[in-house]
């Protein structure tokens, strides 16, 4: 294990979020807000901190599989602490459990919240409370990749952080070198965040608004700077810019690069993205009608249905209704979606629509081997037969998956009784990085009732679903800490 | 595909379903019930059908995997409509769909039920439904191929049929002639039978009783004689005979044969049982300590917390107490049980110990293939390493069944939109053949509030989970009925 690059990295990394706080600690200025102490701290001793770590490059900057997972799994938790510092310090949320929760919660564009009234807040702590989804949707590392000097990062192998770091089943390098993939990855995030912030101004949002919730929806993450989450603006207009974009963003962003690039029928070409699109559209429509007698008219019954659809299925979590009055059959699709997620290589959480037709088309082969046993059959994803590997890390990952959720839903009801639909829910919330569950943890409730160790179990969750499993898995692997 | 031989092979079968209504009919008749109708009409029918399709041998006796499942998936089907016959003559259950219901439930040894009053029905329907669990249990085709002369099934492939119908991740054949084996097994289940009816006896159990309810036990049932099931009877030495025969029959017969021949050792060494065996005495003593309030002396807690996690892990489904009143974490620790079942090769059903270990020995190796991304890393079960072909098995049923558990429940609440903890475990139980869920299908209610529409799925749920979902699945699928 090369300690030395995994410190040097880390290093770099809190420099950066030092920096990164610095937007905020102006905003809560701007406001006139009494900000010194809960941002200056953190950015300066984040600083420092990262300057120390940073100081002596080391000799041997190579690093493999094994410490890409070592970094990213160490860094989101070292980063989720520093990120709690100004929440406690403004002593908005005096409890660091609590923080850190809230702080995971962003990074990992949850968006659960601990907070039961988040408009006592200042607009500092605001603005950086929902700053952390917009860091946290694209990647912390992949950020770094992006933004340092191409001099530090060329001789160090940092696919392995990326393939950690960068959700669904596989990673397709768009250009050859990895620093400016990433670049160009931040490049299309930054123009579909700012397009969004443009139409919100432009429907009459204030500044501060549109930014925050563009950050919220960028990330897929939820937080809103209302108790009512999105309902509060009460707008047609809003709803269905906010639902476009989160849609928009749950897209795998390789897509909009072949876009950009000219490519547009191989953009569409996409198998994922067809299903993705298809599973909105067809959630959008059995709700519509399962929540008809509540509205009785068509365009309200579209405009709710296609707004959760489209914040649960991206698992952003924004609400604009309570859809825990919602019959049975609504919220059992909202359910469905909440482990479906958007598309790999998007900026959701959840198992992702790619992996679910690769699961399903697995699950199916089967019925081929039980005909003619000695057939050999491959899996097709756009007409190109998938790797074996892919395929085994996605049964993997299922089983993992289903693995993890089920011991944290076991002890999540060993620590606090709640009763099963709050249970069930709060770890799907969480570990499918969504936000809001359904009963106690529903879209109007939170999660401040909860208990210290539930708090962290779910802050587990939010990490595990964030870095899909295994780069926080490997961390209590006593192999993985093993000299070879 | 050999149509003839399959219907050769049901043919045999119904004639056998036939001669097995003999004894409930006699039950009837020693109890002075007018039951000449209800058991003579299909009786004769069965007989009468079953001498027909049986009449001329067909010339080309082979059946290949395909023709194997086939004939289990629609031989089950069928024995249930006829199965079902008694109830809709007798005029217990007047509803066909409700009958059928029930004899599924029978069949597949769910124990789900949708008679509101089981007390008011005859000793001679009575007796036929528990004892449609008795030879569910083993397998119907199983059954057939102990019973039928050796010439009869020599000549045929008869391995396939048995794969498809004995639960769990392979079929270890115990001795080279497969008619031998189904024999064996039979003899053993037979004696365990007795043995239970003997203990119950010498309790002090009527002997009706003690006979349908070591039915219900020895295939993992469930279906009761009273409406409280077993908790009628409030004898701790009841429950302690029952509990521990259910937790006998869950275990993989394979290691009664070994056992029987002396080989105690190589039995006791199987993992599975261990795990199996770990797994019950762990959640009991979990459950006990979390009901303890409830009883308020560890006596009870023990008694009531063991029998009912033997009755769940093996999916048996017997009630000695309304465990929907239990507080939330013993609830997810009996779904937990649920999903989890007894060992392969026995009558229990769920996913199956054996098949777990292997899923998560599974996931978890992808951690090694993170760390050493070339190493190729064998599973291992008992120190042997596992065939290619069980793990992407045992994978794609675990896939299958995730897929075929998240739709039903989808339908399931698009055609009742009852509660999510109702729909929920209604398809867990019945998916594993358990019985009895949480709420409205909780052990002292019944699925008799339930529509049509649910009643099928739930029937299909129950088929599927006993067949272990291809053998069902393999019969909508249009390749199955393609000619090559």
């Amino acid at each position: 294990m090369n300690y030395k690059m995994i410190a040097y990295i880390i290093g770099q990394l809190v420099r950066v979020e030092g920096i990164l706080m610095i937007p905020s600690f102006i905003v809560g200025l701007i406001y006139g807000e009494n900000v010194y102490a809960a941002f200056l701290i953190p950015i300066l001793g984040s600083v420092i901190l990262g300057t120390l770590l940073t100081f002596k490059k080391p000799e041997n900057t190579s690093i493999f599989a094994k410490e890409g997972f070592v970094t990213v799994g160490l860094s989101w938790i070292l980063l989720s602490f520093i990120g709690a510092l100004p929440f406690v310090i403004d002593g908005c949320i005096p409890s660091i459990v609590d923080a850190f929760f809230e702080t995971v919660s962003g990074f990992t564009t949850t968006g659960a919240s601990i907070l039961q009234d988040v408009e006592i807040l200042g607009y500092g702590v605001l603005f950086w409370r929902s700053f952390t989804h917009w860091i946290g949707g694209m990647g912390v590392l992949v950020f770094v990749l992006a933004i340092l000097p191409q001099t530090d990062t060329r001789s160090v192998k940092l696919m392995h952080v990326m393939r950690a770091e960068v959700p669904g089943p596989k990673v397709g390098k768009l250009v050859s070198k990895i620093g400016h993939t990433a670049r160009i990855m931040y490049g299309l995030y930054i123009v579909l965040t700012f397009i969004e912030v443009a139409l919100l101004l432009f429907g009459g949002m204030p500044l501060f608004d549109s930014l925050v919730n563009s950050f919220g929806t960028a990330g897929t993450g939820g937080f809103a700077i209302k108790n009512i989450s999105i309902a509060a603006y009460d707008s047609a207009y809003f709803d269905y810019v906010i639902g476009i974009f989160m849609v928009l963003f749950g897209v795998n962003f390789n897509l909009y690069y072949l876009i950009a690039i000219g490519h547009f029928a191989q953009a569409l070409k996409s198998e994922e993205l067809r299903w993705y699109l298809a599973i909105v559209a067809g959630s959008t429509a059995i709700i519509a009608i399962d929540i008809y007698s509540i509205f009785g008219n068509i365009a309200d019954s579209v405009r709710y249905s296609f707004f959760q659809v489209a914040s649960i299925i991206t698992t952003t979590g924004f609400a604009t209704y309570n859809f825990d009055e919602w019959p049975a059959l609504s919220k059992i699709v909202l359910i469905m979606l909440m482990f479906c997620g958007a598309c790999a290589g998007s900026t959701g959480g959840g198992i992702k629509v790619g992996r679910i037709i690769l699961l399903i088309k697995t699950g199916l082969r089967e019925i081929k081997y039980m005909l003619h046993s000695r057939a050999v059959v491959a899996i097709r994803m756009e007409d190109k037969p998938v790797e074996r590997d892919v395929i085994r890390g996605a049964t993997s990952f299922f089983i993992v998956y289903i693995m993890l959720f089920t011991v944290s839903i076991f002890f999540i009801e060993m620590a606090e009784e709640c009763d099963l639909v709050t249970g069930f829910t709060a770890v799907t919330a969480c570990l499918n990085n969504i936000g809001p569950g359904l009963g106690m943890v529903g879209p109007i409730a939170n999660c401040s009732w909860m208990s210290d160790i539930s708090k962290l179990i779910l802050s587990f969750n939010m990490l595990a679903g964030r870095l899909e499993i295994f780069p926080i898995l490997l961390l209590f692997a006593p192999s993985t800490w093993r000299n070879r």
